[in-house]
């Protein structure tokens, strides 16, 4: 049986953004019954929604995907940091969840996720003695993590407990010029045997991340078979059946499952994250899904922005209450989707850019033939939902309609 | 007397990020007295810090010089949005609080502010009818905000109470290409105009932000000429005594205190924010001291952030466990300062920098000489304070010898 996660009680009052709460404070739940329609109800802008019936196709798609492919399925957890929506990943089927930090790990833990890949080095002996603990505390925890170095191996060393449960390690290879991970086969042996001689860690694989290849379909299909390769010599090294072979991203894994899809020699652990969101930029050009029967249409970005204009001050241009405070941009900026003038008319967008953003604010670039006005609102895509979700402690969920269904804590 | 805010009690739990506290939960005084020392409490890697005696520092700067130069003084508290911090400002001598949005106002009622300045237009109904009502609930309230176009006065004429206190109003100047406010003296005095004629709304002043100005000093000082002049003919011609006129920013307030301190003719009302965190990238290069006697090191760096390397998977260069989550970027990267070895000795991080930011992970260049291995841990400066307070919603505040002395939530 799916795990229930323990999905902390939050409140809606004065301080939450987004929302216009000015008397007291009720549960998120009775917010959500409470709210209404995005533009009737107790909102003020600019305000960032989930929308249903995108969110539920998205995990539908990699639930259908990873099940289709016999892939392993640990969604990255730090897209979102909501348990709600972790709630989602794991009742469509997710084996765990990915974290990034040792504090992500604690945070799975206040939820009660049972099984965590840190998809990272953990130097810090005060988490991985905690970590060891708690393994030997609760038999269903389970937990993987990286290490590409002596000192990652020694750290965890350091404080394993040589009789209880071992800290499971997988052992991580990068590519040269990328980030973490040794470069070579010679480095990912050498960590596969230090860890394999240490007492209390337990060699369970080998990890990388196919992201930072450069070079395209080509080169990352060469990065999937070394890591393959890896694994096959680890384990014959070390004696080990199936060991685990981890890698993630939301770019590449219709290779991930050409390459491992039904392994039988390696266990394939997938890791995608940003397909819970997905987005109107940087996935929207680099899905998968461009290159699968499917369509790109099997993944829609279910993360929109709606900010008000606020000034219009020259022709040609306007200003939105958007800012960097509201909105990310580090893979381009918000995308325009539409219009919507106060007396509920809507007009597409086209056309309409972002130029720049301040901490409230955005310059809009207006095109002829658009008017814009004080008072209009216009909803955003996002580029990339990584850093649009930590911008947000709560996310109003709504439906088709914009009527509001749920809403959603996050813990950044 | 100064007003005391209430400050929300908030506890550190296991989801309390940079915080390493596995077991229950305890309110923020509680952590502070337990916490001790950085490099030995409960903490985990990465963390922002306030070190206290440079927020001291910064805090009493401006104070000092807003007294000295007859400026009143609004800090912009979309800086940190930290009840703490603001009670710090307020406590300091400061006039009031500025507000960027309305959410902000709200959120500021809750803590107890008396005086926002939300410095930007407003548009919403609901929010400019709760403001109407509040006024007239709390006669120590005092709000002003700006309007730029006549659909600005509109909406707050819709919901203005003619029978009550008035929604007080400071006409915005911009700068052509610049970002809201009327682009010349007859938009200032046809918004003033439409202001003065609608009941339940109050013409106050002219407000304007030298910051988007280019063209260096003579262009900020010939804005800020301008802006006077607007306020010189709305008092004329609507018989106002002394009308507000309210600036902000931390590059150009030397100049504002050459051309407004003192004056008797407009109430000269300054906004800076930045100043109470400062920095060691954009504030450092274009803070006002270096043109005043006090010189560059009258405001300081306050915020830092501590990351452990992580891999160090090629010669020259190194990964730390900070990223896009933690940090921000917007004005250069975070900026290294020290080197911390587990063995607890320091060398200067001179040379190092951070290349780029992923989510979680700092690329870092290592020079030549200087070693780093995985567990050491790297003190940062940030590059600008305004979008580095909202990735942390408790921060731990340090003395010179690194030991916890408070902590201050945020509220964003």
């Amino acid at each position: 049986m799916t795990e229930r996660l323990t999905i902390p009680e939050e409140h809606v009052d004065r301080r939450t953004k987004g929302v216009w709460w000015p008397d007291g404070s009720v549960t998120l739940d009775e917010f959500a019954q409470q709210a209404g329609n995005l533009f009737t109800g107790p909102f003020t802008w600019p305000l960032m929604v989930l929308r249903e019936p995108e969110l539920t196709r998205n995990i539908g798609a990699l639930s259908a995907f990873t099940e289709q492919h016999g892939l392993a399925f640990a969604p990255h957890g730090k897209t979102s940091m909501a348990p709600a929506l972790i709630q989602r990943q794991l009742d469509a089927g997710a084996w765990g969840v990915t974290a990034a930090t040792a504090n992500q790990v604690l945070a799975y833990r206040s939820f009660g996720v049972r099984r965590i890949v840190l998809a990272n080095e953990l130097l810090e002996t005060r988490a991985l003695a905690w970590i060891a603990a708690e393994l030997n505390r609760d038999p269903g925890f389970e937990f993987l993590f990286y290490a590409d170095s002596a000192e990652g191996v020694a750290a965890a060393a350091s404080v394993a407990d040589p009789d209880g449960r071992p800290l499971r390690v997988l052992v991580e290879r990068g590519v040269p010029g990328g980030r973490t991970g040794c470069r070579d086969r010679a480095g990912v042996l050498a960590v596969a045997d230090a860890v394999a001689a240490a007492p209390g860690l337990e060699l369970a694989g080998v990890a990388g991340y196919e992201g930072p290849v450069t070079g395209g379909a080509d080169a990352v299909r060469a990065f999937l078979r070394d890591l393959r390769t890896d694994a096959a010599e680890i384990a014959r090294a070390h004696g080990l059946e199936r060991p685990v072979l981890s890698v993630g991203g939301s770019a590449w894994f219709d290779l991930v499952a050409e390459e491992f899809g039904g392994a039988r020699d390696v266990w394939p652990l997938l890791r995608s994250g940003a397909y819970v969101a997905h987005d109107d930029g940087l996935y929207r050009r680099t899905t998968p899904y461009r290159r699968l029967d499917e369509g790109p249409g099997a993944l829609a970005g279910a993360l929109e922005l709606w900010a008000q204009i606020t000034s219009t001050p020259e022709d040609g241009s306007a200003i939105a209450g958007l800012g960097r405070r509201e909105a990310n941009y580090d893979a381009g900026f918000p995308v325009p989707r539409t219009v919507r003038r106060p007396d509920g008319s809507r007009h597409p967008a086209e056309g309409l850019e972002i130029e720049a953003l301040n901490d409230h604010h955005a310059y809009l670039r207006v095109p002829p033939g658009l008017e814009l006005h004080p008072g209009d609102l216009v909803s955003f895509g996002i580029s990339h939902p990584c850093t649009a979700f930590d911008r947000w402690s709560v996310i109003p969920v709504v439906d088709a309609e914009d009527t509001v269904v749920e809403a959603v804590a996050t813990y950044f």
